[in-house]
């Protein structure tokens, strides 16, 4: 799927599906954590239109999304948490290199694959989740999700040339199959 | 106008009127500050579930407006520049306590009072900026600062007694009036 290099562990679909709450809890804060990462690239590209424009677009639907999870929270009288930190997104942040304007790339690439990974992992709850309402939740999420990963790799071709972009969003699906591989199947989006 | 003390001196409004470029950057740099406040609070306060939503809810519109300054920016072939702070919400921010539930109250408080002033001065930029199309831009934003002025009180309302809110807020307004007087006309948004 999109640029991903394995799957999922099929038993994080089983933990996931035993602890429904905690997963729309962890769903919550990804989506505040991707407005807040969209909003960062903003903040620190000021002076390049296509990303400026095209990162409000992004954080303004991963602020609808949080709406829509926060309101199927606060319905089933679950509590949001606050935020533990996400090591997935963490290692692959590792991988970005700190000179310009590599660090653009690489901070393009790791958003499109938290967004490939979350748009896979949709694809699992929407067929797996143990209630209607979670399954219909996740199925009208996944054709964002991958249109933010869209979002992510078209904004990179606007400012690399396009082997350079694939050239290294092949190198970040290994580095990304190896994070999730190590994966120790947690009840959180990325876990 | 709402809690304000005291008026924006009238120097600040010629100012502002000959430099409309450097007024619209800062402009946009506020409503990316504003929406991320919005989201630092939503943030800090996960189980307040009417504060999470009304905060989802402003970031949102903020964003929105993000969208319409920066799209004018871009053609005026203006760039963004990054941010250099806000030394009048700096000084707002200072006169909240760091001890909850009372670091919550000022919080919004604080909130409330940016909105206000904000409003107050895009009203005289509605007046006497110095194109219609700026004018119009201005005029169109005075009521939503003046509805996010409301939601910031609102949320106080929800979590504190209607008299200490109102107390506070008198407090306030005499620390923002003392901060306003100070200021040295630059032409920002709250400069």
């Amino acid at each position: 799927m999109l640029c991903l290099a394995c799957e999922t562990n099929p038993e994080w679909v089983d933990v996931a599906i035993a602890n429904p709450d905690l997963i729309l809890v962890d769903h919550a804060l990804c989506e505040k954590k991707a407005a807040a990462f969209a909003m960062a690239m903003l903040n620190r590209y000021p002076d390049k239109s296509r990303l400026v424009l095209d990162m409000i677009e992004l954080a303004k639907e991963e602020l609808d999304h949080l709406d829509i999870v926060a309101r199927i929270l606060i319905a089933r009288g679950i509590e949001m948490t606050p935020d533990a930190g996400n090591p997935y997104a963490q290692q692959l942040h590792q991988h970005v290199r700190g000179q310009e304007p590599y660090r653009l790339l690489d901070s393009l690439i790791v958003g499109a694959f938290i967004e490939a990974r979350s748009c896979e992992r949709f694809s699992l709850l929407a067929k797996h989740a143990p209630t209607a309402e979670m399954r219909e939740l996740y199925a009208s999420l996944l054709a964002s999700e991958a249109g933010h990963y869209r979002a992510y790799t078209d904004i990179a071709r606007e400012y690399f040339p396009v082997d350079a972009v694939k050239a290294r969003i092949h190198e970040f699906a290994a580095f990304e199959a190896t994070i999730v591989k190590n994966l120790t199947n947690q009840p959180t989006m990325h876990g």
